[in-house]
């Protein structure tokens, strides 16, 4: 008898046609990671590692256990044998088809005393916690649960590009994007090798949804050829990166922008300096981190995994002192002068 | 001798000229909640409530206690005062002025052994904490500390148009910004009296800033008077508040607009849709729920005392099916049939 994962999923989902695009959208993102996905109306049922389903975006939570026939007797021998020298124990039944005929509580009752003769009830805080969900043609019963990241299935609300470099944001960034339903096409520019990091980074964020598109574009070696000394190098070289991930998104059919940007997070995060870099943008740029103090996104990208592969990046092109509140003219004047279409067709020429 | 508190702040933020205008700005809000505001380089010493001034953006931690002379007898009766009759303590101490002749662990040890006549050492889980800080001319002895939000103090990143509702998101989306150093100065669109539910909430974003200002605009009775039956009503409305919002932004030399849009949290929330949003704004709109799932949001809310103060609001002019798929084109030949530029002057000429 094999062990199989029941995922939960959605509950704040539950309106006509976005339910139906839900499930449909997170079963195509679960046969990327498990076999023989099962759909069961409010659950679904697959096989694989209860460990990396729990990380797909869509699923509250998953268990790993067993089906059984859906009576007491069957029931009792598989919560035993899941009990095994446990001293304390809670068992805590959901019927999912109501015309069974014991109630979910009737259920922990029958059960529990059972279970009783063999180990001590704690319902507060019990070392093993016997899961039984009953269904129209079986039971399934488990003793592991592991909360997902809920939020939405990757794809369901389109393409994004996300800029990605080998620091700690913007990873999360594109992470909590991904758990709203983006499905990311990752750029990230490549300076001073940061792509070693990178690809640690997308390895890691390939575990919420393998299919993840990504380009690696020479950056740093291109542009700092056109080097100007100026303290709005940063504003302009981010212009460039938002200007190329724009015809990427055209090509892509992307219709936003990720970015790692927490406001005031570095000196030259101000308000003035995003407005002009998002000048060149058509698309929506999101932030979802705009809203965060570092700690905050610190703990995100642990929880995520990505904290210990992230670099402490430090580009060799910023000047001492980067502006802080530029202006837009001025900014258009030092680009006028640069050959910035030039330095674009020769950073996409070398994607890799 | 009076209780006083001692605030902890921006640990992240030490760098030159940032640093002298970070404390600059956390002094003057702190000088709108509390009294005698005293600032000791790493430290800033005021009067005032704990409750209220640990809520401050820009706090990291704040303290209420005492101030006594530097010396060892007079900081074992304070202890000693402080511990009353609890049965375990620990001692932690930090030597901010280096020139004390005992060091931080030394003064632990020396407190603590002297209080071990009263009461039991426990360092992992004690019942009081005693805390003491080694400055220059004194030192501050406490028993009560409460984190603060930490973050950037209000207006370090210049003014902000936030749009709030009267539900759980947009007050969220307020303060987040707040903690990151906008001044937002808010507008309320008064829908079925809606106002009744803002008005406790801005009471409450008002312990976090007391100057907070804020407009109320009648928006329901006279756009209603124009409603078009339209799947696309919802978003030309939007397109409305932005238009305001963007108007009001110029008048009040605000930089960016915040809106409290979580992607995909209800199905019309999508990025075609916000898109079409977003283009009636010359300046950049802040989402900082963007990448956020409900019951995230929920914590926040419930966090910064926001969530019991909203209201299920639900705008009676929402279609049943508003467009999840908005195109463009169509939203602008529906909207240069309506007195677009009269219903927003309409509005104004209203506004409380």
């Amino acid at each position: 008898m094999n062990f199989l994962i029941l995922v939960r999923f959605g509950e704040l989902w539950t309106k006509g046609k976005n339910r139906i695009e839900f499930i449909n959208k997170l079963i195509e993102n679960l046969k990327l990671i498990g076999r023989n996905v099962k759909f069961l109306r409010t659950r679904i049922l697959l096989e694989g590692s209860l460990e990396k389903i729990s990380k797909v975006p869509g699923v509250e939570s998953a268990s790993e256990g067993r089906i059984i026939n859906r009576n007491l007797k069957e029931i009792k021998k598989e919560a035993k044998r899941l009990l095994g020298n446990s001293k304390t124990f809670a068992v805590r039944t959901k019927r999912i088809d109501k015309n069974f005929k014991y109630k979910s509580i009737e259920v922990n009752e029958i059960i529990g005393e059972y279970l009783s003769k063999f180990s001590k009830v704690n319902l507060e805080n019990p070392e093993k916690i016997i899961g039984i969900e009953i269904f129209k043609d079986f039971a399934f019963v488990f003793d592991k649960t592991i909360r997902g990241p809920g939020g939405l299935p990757v794809g369901i609300n389109g393409k994004c590009i996300s800029l990605v470099s080998s620091g700690i944001d913007s990873p999360v960034s594109t992470w909590m994007m991904m758990r709203r339903g983006c499905e990311p096409i990752i750029i990230h520019y490549d300076i001073n090798n940061s792509k070693v990091a990178f690809i640690r980074i997308l390895e890691k964020l390939r575990e919420y949804y393998p299919k993840l598109k990504y380009y690696v574009l020479p950056y740093g070696g291109i542009v700092s050829k056109y080097k100007v000394e100026t303290r709005y190098w940063c504003l302009i070289c981010k212009r460039i990166m938002v200007r190329i991930a724009q015809m990427i998104a055209e090509k892509e059919n992307a219709k936003a922008i990720i970015m790692g940007d927490s406001l005031g997070q570095v000196a030259s995060q101000t308000i003035d300096n995003i407005r002009i870099i998002e000048k060149v943008s058509k698309i929506p740029i999101f932030r979802p981190l705009i809203g965060l103090n570092k700690n905050e996104i610190i703990e995100y990208a642990k929880k995520i995994g990505t904290f210990e592969l992230a670099e402490n990046f430090k580009c060799p092109m910023v000047p001492k002192k980067p502006v802080t509140k530029g202006k837009l003219k001025l900014v258009e004047r030092i680009e006028s002068k640069l050959p910035i279409e030039k330095i674009i067709k020769e950073i996409l020429r070398h994607s890799v």
